[in-house]
């Protein structure tokens, strides 16, 4: 970006289309709104073809709303996690064909279509029932940013012939997510099972000795299995995140 | 204990054959021999049939001679764990067909005969080659109290197959001690395909975020597959004698 | 499981009573019900005689109820653990004789009876009164389960007496349930007095620096005392699951 | 694997060319090899093309030789990470041609060819110096992997301008690892400036609060900007096999 | 209490007072009384003097109740912690004489005088104003037990001279009880200054780093002060009932 | 303090102006006033120039008000932190002009005027949205203080273009403080960037692995730039204290 | 102190004896000797009759021996804690006559004569063998400060007979010093058995989950018992300077 | 820096000096020299006035020569710290007039002069001889950066007559450093006694729970007293550069 911007911001001068005090003052004039409480940077979608994607906690139902409307002059695909029905509701008026997944948290205004290789696609697998919401924010992300998603459910290790029986979807995916908490063995499992990276994402599910998540962050980092790299604790958009680049990459592979 | 005793000397107090200074007295004269720095418990092994076990760690080589000795004045069966190649050599001096255990840093002295019935057998199970010192602790301690010992080692879950292969040793186990640092998923794994009860020892086995046995701990305290209780970390001693308990109940309830 | 079942497939292959892509399929067939955001087992009650367990935690009333009504199709003797009174009032409608615990949060659907000999018990034993909700869930599970169970409550170590004059019922149990809060001493003064197996319980209970319970799950895990294993904090199941898969190997010990 | 080899299998069985006790058995041997202290894996480098991979620490000199022994009968590209000196002069005596990188710690017995593409690169950036062990052993496990590997060593956030220096040849890898110790900032930093995945890789470098790689481990896991997936503390291993995954997935992508 | 007793008891058994029967029996009835859910001690104030204490937290306002009643058949004096304004409302029913002390948070019934020699008092100091609360725990359990006690309220390092004003006070206490959140440093400062025991009450006081209270535990355990002792976090219950044993031992000093 | 005091007390002793008895006892009546649950400073504003503040956490609003009535006789340029929007219509009642900032949860009454000098100024730097309250908290007691205060909100590394635009304003102030929460990198960023002392203040902001502020904290204690300090988690009065500290020493250096 | 010194000193000044400077230089000069490293305090004794102690660890031999030459100037009754053989190898040059205890790594110079009466004694308790060397350093030390010492080694509750066999000469005690590692519940059981107060000294015996004594140190804050309180971590000194004070409190009480 | 890079660069552009490409490249060409393993930074010294700092754990002898050696070529007033005098013998043979600190472990070639106004200085204040090391890393560094240093060492707050004495020295500092380790209370004491800014250095001396300098840590961030910020434990160095930054402002604030 910062090379691009150069070159032709340089050659503008070279050739007198602009003076040097408003070259130094477009340099600083980067591609970001600022809000005040939030600085809205437009480029991104351009940059790398994924949406623009506003983080709800911490802000109020009247900052969303603003970051949306800003967002809305030029982007379609604008993704909002961690969004409560009362930020959805707050949403709703200004974007009336925003649509709220509750389970996922997550809040989607004019979502672009998938990619036409259904064979491409990201596997989400939990543990358990109660990892479900944040699978649901990985899986949610990751169709908002394009890509085919195949939901795997309720495998835990406890019960190992119920993740056998889906060997097949799982080794087909490009690239797995385990979304697992309590003891968070389902990664090394996998891991052991595929041979295709795996994004392992510990969830707080659990009680006691499992720390809120610390346990089954611990058990992904330390897996004997390779071929596995961890996010931050409940976070399913960021392992949906990595995933896509992951798939953008291997699409753009077959078009080089 | 206390039960018997009592009523025992109530009955020599009732009938005049002790005085009550001396039962007061003997109440006091509970059976172990003060060494100053230790207190030498000559009845466990009546009360349970295992041997007295000396913990080595913290302890010279003095010391533990010491023990030694007032121990093999009427015990057989005697187990040292956390011994030194130091602390052997200077058992031996006095005890010479003392046995020296390297890897499980065990000393046996007058084992014991194994139970008859081999078909009541602990398995020990390992994650991997650098796990194996913690479960020979496990299983020298499990022979020395009379049990049969399965080992299998080196099964992970990295290479799910490696444990499948050995379901059958597994699933016949009356009890299974499951040894592994890491990650420490193969306790999660093995709970949730044999029904019997599974004692977990996390090992101090990993780097970087294992903390020392600490993530293993926690896997295995937070297990989604049930039937798993957990010992502490590289307690091989505490696995098998937990163990040994189980087996001696089966025996028993075989015999009742 | 998985070697049995293999053997009947191979013969029904052999003979011709299976095609080979049948078979493949069938491997695949695991009996198991999926229910999108749950697999329920079928088999797991065959498989050890032990009811099918729903925990309950970070399940929706619906989610909850879709499981019992598959369980119920086909099974006795189900258990929900951690269910709320509202869980309880939505499984009540499908399920009328449903049986609530409300110190131990247990529902209970048609239980089996127990077993027969009330020599074999487990003891469940307390170091406060706070502690008994998670003692009540341990001894609910351990009756549901078909065991005898002796409750002990409120036996802890600030006053000794109270627990010397418990000696016998500790004795005669065939596994002791420590459950305690706080500093969690009590597993290891139980530890010392019994020769059976010991399974200690933390719990939440206490302030400051208890940590939640992690005070007295390292108490627990260090104890001097042998013979002791240790649960997840507040998990009185599992302490029960274990202990009703001793004492399951106890009696089948006789039987033999 | 699973599916292939039961198909096989079933139709041996089926024209007879198999009985159902071999099968059965069959099913057991499967494909490692047993040294007792190591269960060798032969078929992993036809599965996914990588070599077997020994992590040398926790093993004796002699295991490792013996270990090394059994995949030379069968395999080329061999990787032994975390090896000393002292373990690579016992492997030497078996395997005259074995380089010993020392920095990075690994030893490597027949390596194969680099792929062709140049284009297709990893970048492994450090944030200083003492990161460079770490750094290295990703860089020759990539490498050992058949990867071109880019390093740009030094560019820590303390100094913005030598990282931006760098930003061509950031941009231009097809994956990045990014390793850092102290804070580890470095890694969101660089998520936030390049649309590739980043494998960050805390070290231990650092002292006092940084708790042995802790606080850049959290950094990492916390990190504001996307596409950042995280590995074990100093395990530069790790984050290369998961890099290698990503390129041999985008080379695939190419061929199909 | 042991020892009395069993001599006691071994003379009416010589002089045939007591069966042998009766007196095993008697052994096991130990001076409590079994509610079920609390085993109530009848002994304790006649061991030492201080009135039973019974710890709300985690009980219900029934069950307090019940213990209040089976105390109230026999003792005076009787304290309760950690009760809530509903607790002593449930307990005002049985108890019409029974004083709230709500910063406190206790219940006290039928309080014993203070000893005669107000020369001999124990100090409470606090860092600030918000560590008053557990401060007032402390006060008024040292107060139940018979004590006088002087309140240095707000006296916290970050203005020495407050403290320092205070000195003559803080000098001539017998036990000088420090309560302070945040840093905790006051006990180090007051431990510098006096030449009593000191008890140090960490409170949970503070935010961020102060961890509820861990942080001002450590400072107090790691004093470079001589004389400080420590109790649990926001116990000022604990560090009046030490205080409270010197103050006795003082007293029965002086009239030996 | 103490100095002059004893100096000027000492003349008035040998001048035979006080008698030894009152200076004893006035050394004692130090320069605060007694509230029973607080001891008010009436000298600090002398002394540094700065207000008292009011920590209102863990106070009633009694107490609040009470406090602030005591201040009110004497000072002007009150500040009171941590205060609820209930605090606030308490202290109104007795102080009709007092201002409460809702953001920065500060009452102020009777602020200073600013010092003169603009180009003296902190500047408040934020790296997301939700870090604002935190800077708002500075901010305003910097302001409170006479501060000239720059804000820089939502600057975070994830998108560094939108903090190099700041560069300027940056740069330029005498003091910057940052406040960040998740990974709190932008600290170091900034503390490469600028050759003044930086401030770092974590907030809590964050989720998982972010431990309610102690990723951020420990990021910024480990920085690799220098330069940087850094205070408790969300305490963004004490980031500005101590800033306005350093300009006060500047503008004195300038008077000098 | 300050009290005392400040009225002579006021005195001296009123009556023409101090000019106000040096009155003013004297309050300045208070009684400590400057070595640059160290400022040693030479009125410790007089205030309270205990020995000058020196804490050796971080120190080097040279500047102990520092210390040491200064404090023989004027004072009986040195002690130097944490002293290895070679720091006593130094010191011994300097004074022939110091005596260096081994297990406790104690050297004491000139001590004082016991006090008389030894049914005043402080009952030094261990749970195992391995804590001995810390309960010597608290017996050593309250010996030099004049006390007399009970020793009762190796009583932990595994074996809760060995420790009931001590009750007497535990209950007789003024004071309980229990020093434990592991699991640390020594303390809690003794607590509830004597009525005098208990210091705990927690250990860093133990291994895996015992956390360097962490674990104990949990254990002995949260104890149920009451009258507990507790120093750091192998701070066998700090119980025996605290148990020290109480038991000059009692001998105190006597004499007034 | 950028901002005028940018300026002088878009003007040779325009002027045609410079060419796009050259622009560009230069662009990239950031001032320092690349060692491969090392960016060594040209520009540092001119753009703050302080000496380039080489921080050499971590890096062999010969990487610290190597930098050594690229900055003598253009620079004075060269510090390298945490230098062992392996370190230092490899380095004074291509600097003959290097200078080892052996306390503060720092090398320190061609030193410039002081600032000539020793009335501007920074105090550096130790609790305990321990914390020596520490201490004199920083008054070290502060010494090369041109700075007066008061060396105030060993007035821990055990005895705060000590403290107290030094008032005077601490009071007329610009700058306190407060180096302490076990509790760290001294910090607060400090920051409430002066009114300048307090850099609080928390050490790793102490032992059992003070955690290797984490419990001092905690203690200096959760300061009751205003003013004070925090370092990373044992960093001498990093509160002396921030000190060095805060007394240039004041300088320059005199000069402008």
């Amino acid at each position: 970006m910062f090379q691009d911007n150069l070159t032709d911001l340089l050659e503008n001068v070279q050739n007198g289309a602009l003076s040097i005090t408003d070259a130094v003052s477009r340099l600083k004039t980067l591609p970001f709104e600022d809000l005040g409480y939030a600085k809205v940077d437009h480029h991104r979608s351009i940059r790398n073809g994924f949406p623009e994607v506003i983080y709800c906690e911490g802000k109020t139902t009247d900052q969303i709303r603003g970051i949306f409307l800003v967002l809305m002059r030029s982007e379609n695909n604008i993704l909002a996690t961690r969004a409560s029905s009362e930020n959805f509701a707050g949403v709703r008026q200004i974007a009336p064909n925003a649509v709220y997944y509750q389970q996922a948290r997550c809040i989607v205004v004019n979502p672009v279509k998938k990619n036409q290789d259904a064979n491409h696609y990201i596997a989400v697998v939990t543990a358990g029932t109660s990892d479900i919401p944040v699978a649901e924010e990985a899986a949610v992300t990751a169709e908002t940013f394009g890509n085919h998603v195949e939901r795997i459910y309720d495998v835990g290790v406890a019960g190992l012939h119920r993740l056998l029986a889906q060997l097949d979807r799982l080794r087909k995916a490009d690239v797995v997510i385990v979304v697992a908490g309590m003891e968070g063995a389902l990664a090394s499992v996998v891991g052991g099972l595929v041979e295709h990276p795996v994004l392992a994402v510990p969830t707080s599910v659990g009680y006691g000795a499992s720390l809120h998540g610390i346990a089954a962050l611990l058990t992904m980092l330390n897996s004997c299995a390779s071929g596995i790299s961890v996010v931050n604790i409940d976070n399913g958009f960021g392992a949906a995140y990595s995933a896509s680049l992951i798939i953008k990459e291997i699409m753009n592979g077959c078009q080089e």
